[in-house]
């Protein structure tokens, strides 16, 4: 490559503003010669410059040991300012794919990669048969298998609160007192436990509202109940320990649990609760997942007996009771029940808990309860493993709760989740009179409508999502299709009152024909 | 227990706000009889009676079957109003501690647990030989080698910015904007992959800045460092795999690789960046974890020709280059260096920054630049085990950087640092003269300062913790104390220019001692 042919190699790549191009990365084929891609137009003229010498260089088309002309002869070749060349060429010395002789000019480095010895022992690392996907056996797994949605948001999207809801003005207010305060403390990494002054509000809260037994020092912040998890499990579990886990339950539990290399056998759940076969509590797990107060996603409450059984056998067999206490703060049939964790005198229980479904999900703020003695090592694990941060968010978090705002937000919102429970039953009678099953329906934030068992509840929500209708199959919340029951999972709690009795509608229409 | 003895009972252990009792959880010892804890004295009497009741229950004290005085009765001889006991018995009932027989009043229920029945396979769980830990091994590891310090602020706190010169009157009003509006996108949970407007604006940036070769499908938002490692393993890397790491390198990196399974093998650098040994290069690990831009903690740049060489011997043996790029916008003795993505064609290197080093680490805002193939994947894994959120904070710097904010921050950022690092520089010359070695003072936002080899830096950064002074030792870095260089992390980003000298002379008042 000659000078001329270097200039008319860059003049042909070169984009100038003035040209009209197709924004973003251009596409590899649409350089005339070599691998090349044009630059994206709004990058300057001497990045590009640099860019496409570099990947001449790369590429071999300007070989090592070649002579660039000067940036002056360069400039002038292509119409460009002198600072615009020695720009690129500084770049390239820098990065020492140039190199300056004194005296006799610039040339191309050998930049020929370090020698490879020969040699490999191990086979070809794990790929799909098809060398389509790189993805790990697990990663294949996760992806295969996701539980999570598309959307994350509209009628009847289940989990999610009615964030419109949050005292907007109030919560600023308190955000911005202490973004105004630029406190170095709540804007660098945070403590591995989280922010003391929530951690006490948080203790405080769930020893009355959930007779929960603890301390604030047994209270860690985390981003919510999937690093709860996930840390626990890290902590107290080793890769091929297996793990009971309700079915049907949360998607999120199992995903997390095989990411981790935890086994999860499933127990099937019953009017009172997990219910352990002699097959099951002859092997006791490592861990045991539950959500007492509210089983999810089907609503019923563990029993007394179920719930001193799985304390008792948790003692014996050193097995952790992780209990995911998720929304038990929305009841409209009675008061919030009790926690596992407060009847536990044996320090078996991890209790987990968020404020995605009181607050708001995108707060990203949740809350674990370990025993007093593993509270150290889980304070420097999460460090260790997250490094969360966002204390500005906690001491927000905490305001908010001290000054009584939060409880008086979980009443307001309690009254209204009970309305919108009310209309989407009566929608439901109103198509469907008494003929489907309701359960769930006396807490939380969905409820869940049994279909017959030849229907397809999928096939139903994918047809609910054309429509506009998030829904969520039951049967996907089970382990194995087979044998699972088929229903829909609704939320209600974010849809505006005014607004249910239409999405049911729409989403009745699409119900029917498979009732037929 | 008779009725009498029921309000006997309760009366010993009411806390009424009147008698002031220690506040917090009351000591277990403290009750006169039976285990049953006082309850903290702000809890209602309502919510007391209930606990105590339902601990007595619990305990047998109150056996089954027992039938308990009317609430009249019971709230008379307490001395409190019906409708308190009234509320705890319902509350009892509820929960199904009491039960209550229509025309003959209310007894307590019988809980006993399910029988258990007889018969266990498996051995006794994993704990420390001195029963005192119950971690299990990957979490006993986690916690006693953890490397995060217990301090994140402070005189010479390695990695961590100026957070006090973050804009915050911009910052604010972007904040403020979004939250106004209250868009419940914005507050739910967020797709996978982040929020859309964010992705676009890191790919531009990357394209320009760091010649990351990537459109904004390719960009993933994360937590941080620590999240997209996390991620990365568990959807491309099995239990058991292994990953080159560098050594000395990020603390934790090694962690994270650890409680996921994977085993590291520390490779040696030197000024070029890894140098592997031909031991090495015979095995190809499933991962190189590398920091080509400006190697942690020793500051220097991979070579081209090593990095060819990667490149080369990662796309021959499918290994998966994961390219920490955390702070190489700080860089005062020229030009940022381009990224090693940059150079790669065989789609084997996986992206990771951070904005905790350019705006604050409180944000836990990061990305992952993954190759066009494997976005949706990791999309759909990142929904799936974290359910991210935050995405208030995320449109806020999309917008903070689509508005130039973030690129003149950088600028201003980059000349105090520099200010600061000459401060330093002059400091330690003062002090020791040219005796000490200082090592990557070119680019960052901490420098290492040597120590003969017979020097302790654990000990001396003991010490200076004492003295007010934060530094992290340099053979904590490494995988092994033996062989590790001595030394000391100094970061001097965060600290004001007129306290740099004052802090340095404390340190250097602790480190005299060593060097006699």
């Amino acid at each position: 490559m000659k000078i001329a042919s270097l200039s008319d190699y860059l003049l042909l790549r070169i984009n100038r503003p003035a040209a009209k191009a197709a924004p973003g990365k251009a596409k590899a084929g649409s350089a005339p010669e070599s691998g090349a891609a044009k630059p994206a137009p709004r990058t300057p003229v001497n990045r590009q410059i640099y860019q496409l010498i570099r990947e001449a260089i790369l590429a071999h088309t300007l070989p090592a040991g070649m002579q660039l002309p000067s940036s002056r002869d360069l400039a002038l070749e292509l119409g460009s300012s002198r600072n615009t060349v020695t720009y690129a060429y500084e770049q390239l010395l820098a990065e020492g794919y140039l190199e300056s002789r004194p005296g006799a000019g610039t040339f191309v480095a050998d930049t020929a990669p370090d020698q490879i010895p020969e040699a490999v022992e191990r086979p070809e690392p794990l790929t799909d048969p098809s060398g389509k996907s790189e993805l790990s056996a697990r990663g294949a797994m996760l992806t295969r298998q996701a539980g999570v949605g598309e959307r994350q948001w509209g009628a009847f999207m289940p989990g999610v609160p009615d964030v419109t809801c949050v005292p907007y003005k109030i919560w600023g207010r308190l955000q911005n007192k202490h973004w105004r305060r630029s406190n170095a403390d709540l804007l660098t990494y945070g403590p591995g436990a989280g922010y003391a002054g929530l951690r006490e509000q948080i203790a405080e809260y769930l020893r009355v509202a959930r007779s929960v037994n603890c301390t604030p020092s047994q209270v860690l912040i985390t981003t919510g109940i999937h690093q709860s998890l996930d840390i626990v499990v890290k902590l107290l579990g080793e890769h091929g320990d297996s793990a009971w886990v309700e079915d049907p339950c949360y998607w999120g539990t199992r995903s997390v649990l095989n990411s981790l290399g935890i086994q999860s056998v499933p127990i099937a759940v019953d009017q009172e609760g997990m219910r352990m076969r002699l097959a099951n509590l002859r092997r006791p797990p490592r861990f045991i997942c539950t959500t007492p107060s509210h089983q999810y996603p089907l609503g019923m409450v563990m029993s007394l007996s179920r719930r001193r059984m799985l304390l008792e056998y948790a003692a014996t067999h050193k097995v952790w009771i992780i209990e995911d206490d998720y929304d038990s703060e929305f009841r409209y049939g009675g008061r919030p029940l009790a926690s596992l964790q407060g009847m536990d005198t044996q320090d078996r229980v991890l209790y987990m808990g968020t404020f995605s479904k009181i607050m708001f999900p995108g707060l990203r703020i949740g809350f674990l309860v370990v025993p007093e003695s593993l509270a150290r090592a889980f304070s420097t694990g999460i460090a260790e493993l997250y490094r969360n941060g966002q204390v500005f968010l906690q001491a927000t978090l905490a305001d908010f709760m001290a000054e009584g705002h939060f409880a008086s937000h979980i009443r307001k919102m309690r009254v209204l989740y009970a309305e919108r429970l009310q209309l989407l039953q009566q929608s439901i009678n109103r198509h469907f009179g008494e003929k489907m099953t309701i359960t769930g329906g006396e807490a939380g934030l969905h409820l869940v409508l049994g279909l017959p068992q030849e229907c397809d509840d999928v096939l139903i929500c994918e047809q609910a999502l054309a429509a506009g209708i998030v829904v969520r199959p039951l049967s996907r919340y089970y382990m194995h299709a087979r044998g699972a029951r088929r229903g829909l999972l609704l939320g209600y709690a974010s849809v505006p009152n005014d607004e249910i009795a239409r999405a049911f509608d729409k989403l009745a229409a699409v119900i029917k024909p498979h009732l037929a």
